[in-house]
Formats: structure tokens, sequence, C-alpha cells
């Protein structure tokens, strides 16, 4: 099964894997694209690319990182897993999207992009991708 | 490839669009309905019809603002882009979402409406339909 | 079409269905597995099983509901709907959720299962499943 491999750099980061991705899918049949990310701290988000993309990606880590603010008790159950809103922030994203695909290019809108959403970096972080007919 | 265009007319509105895509699905052949959002500042969602829809939409669409006010600072870096919040809300809802089909009809449990979750409206948007087998 | 029943038995509770899906779909053909909630107030989400899986859920139940406070008047539309934290949990986590499929097993990784995300329990909840090719 096709896949992506990604090294993320920083503990929380959206990581643009749009090219990558395209390059993935090119020579592949079909119409529609399934990435699953097939991890409990990381997930995947379509948002903003172009000239601003650094900027929202930036915003919205920032964002995830203060809805699930680290300073307040979430893990009330917890004992050796030190990181509970990694996998919080994980699952206020997506573990699945689908995008079609058209002539082996993805439908993307012109300022959407792709990213890994990484919780728990750094990380050699995969993404499965399936094209279904 | 089959979409639906909808016009939004509130900054932030979900939009029941489940009778438009019964509509247009009702002559795809398939079992599964792929929708897909190509837009940064606009998801969807499956949530609340009947009776009660407007009311559980409209508590949806405030809670999305709430949690996501916009006296934040979430705009760390944000120089000229002016709608933060827009795309973080779009990234706490879904850019796609896959709903059962049988006999040209979405298998939607009796609550459920299919809603575009519009953050940055009023704006006219659109929704990719992918059918698979 | 094939589907898991679950009963809940809190009102919110993550059930960990991998054994059950594990089960269902090792008789499937197809390459993708997509899950479907048809419930207003109950998602999908893939998160940590295995020793810390309790305690993971767990976090993440605590984190849904102090996210969306009941203390809050989310419902400021509301007279007779008594639940609108419900829905609102459930908007943030996901109706769908694809899994790739190999030889009859789900593709997913080592430390991932697949929970029914219960926001209005005790209820007896469903989940269809569809396969892709």
């Amino acid at each position: 099964m096709p896949e992506l491999t990604i090294q993320t750099e920083r503990k929380t980061q959206l990581v643009n894997v749009t090219a990558q991705l395209e390059e993935l899918v090119a020579s592949l049949e079909g119409f529609l694209v399934t990435l699953f990310v097939p991890h409990t701290t990381a997930g995947v988000l379509v948002q903003a690319a172009g000239d601003g993309a650094t900027k929202v990606a930036g915003d919205i880590e920032a964002a995830l990182e203060a809805l699930v603010d680290e300073a307040r008790p979430w893990a009330h159950l917890h004992e050796g897993d030190g990181n509970p809103w990694s996998h919080i922030r994980t699952a206020l994203t997506a573990s699945s999207v689908s995008i079609p695909l058209a002539d082996g290019r993805l439908k993307l809108g012109p300022r959407q992009a792709v990213f890994l959403a990484e919780f728990d970096g750094p990380r050699e972080r995969t993404v499965h991708v399936t094209v279904s007919r």
C-alpha cells in the first residue's frame, strides 16, 4: 500500500505534505484518495497553503495548544503516559480525510494544502494512502 | 464531477444541504457518498435536523464561535490575513465526510442532516461529491 | 449493509469497538473500510488502545466534557431539547472515518483502536460499515 513518510521537527507542527502526495498519486488509478494516519498523537488536516500558509498553519498550531492547555489537569487518571494533551489535540483533528482525484491530480481548492498535524514530535510519521474507484 | 453550489448568508452558518444532496445522488450509482469541501474557511458536519434543526445548528454555530473567541490573540504571527478564527473553527469540523448510499438514498439516521459549515460568509461555496462502489 | 451494534453504559464514553469491527470485516472483500455513525450525539474516533487505553480514552472523555462545559449557556436558542453539549461534543469528533484494509485486517497502527464516542448515553448505538474496492 502506498504511503508517505514524514520527519517532523517540532512538538506541534502542521507539515505541508501536498507536493509529496501529488507525486505519489500521479501514477495511481482511481477517483478518490483517502489518507489514514496510523498514529494516536498525529492527525491530518486540509487547510490554507500559498503565501499565507505558514501563518495560518502557525495559528492553528497555537490554537490547538491553547484550547488544550497543558497547565490544565486533563490527565485526571494518568500515571505513566505523560502527554494526554497530544492525544486530545489529535482527537480534535482527523485520522482520515478523503480528497477527489481527477486525471491523477488532487482536486484541492486553490488555497488548500494537505497537512500532517504533529502533536508529539519530533518523530518519523507515516500516512497510508488508498485510492478508490 | 458532481458538486453542490451553496450561497451562504451569514458569517457563521450551518446550512442544511440534505435535500440538494439527496437530489444529486438519486441518479448516481454506488454505495458510498463522499463530500469534500474545497475551501479553507468552510467545512462539513452531519448533525441534527427535524423540528429542532435550527436550534441545534444555532447552538453549534455559537459554540464554535465561543470556543475560538475572536477576542483572543490567535493570530500570533499574522500580518495580512485577518480571519485566523475562520480557519481554526473550520479545522475543528471536517473537510470530508462519507455517508453510505442504498438504492439512491443516503443512509442517514432519522435525526441527521448534512450541513455545510460556513465560517467566513456570506460567500458562494462548492462541495465536491464522489460516489464509490 | 454490515453494521455494529453497541450498548453504551455511561453518558460520555469512548467504547473500544476494534475487536467487534475486526470480526465483521474479516469476511468482507475490499481495501478500505468506512465507518458511519447515524446518530447526532455520538461519533467515531481512532485513538490509543493497549495498556494505556482506559486512561487515554478517559482523558479524552474528560477533555471533551471540559471544552464544552455544561455550565456555559451554549443553548442560547433552546427551549425543548436539553442536551446541546452532546451535539457540540459530537461535532468536535467525526461522523465517519476510513481505515485501510489488507487481507481482511484493519491496517491500524500498533497503538490504535477504534472507538464509538458516546455523548448522550446510555443508549444502544449503531455504526454502518462499508467496504470499498
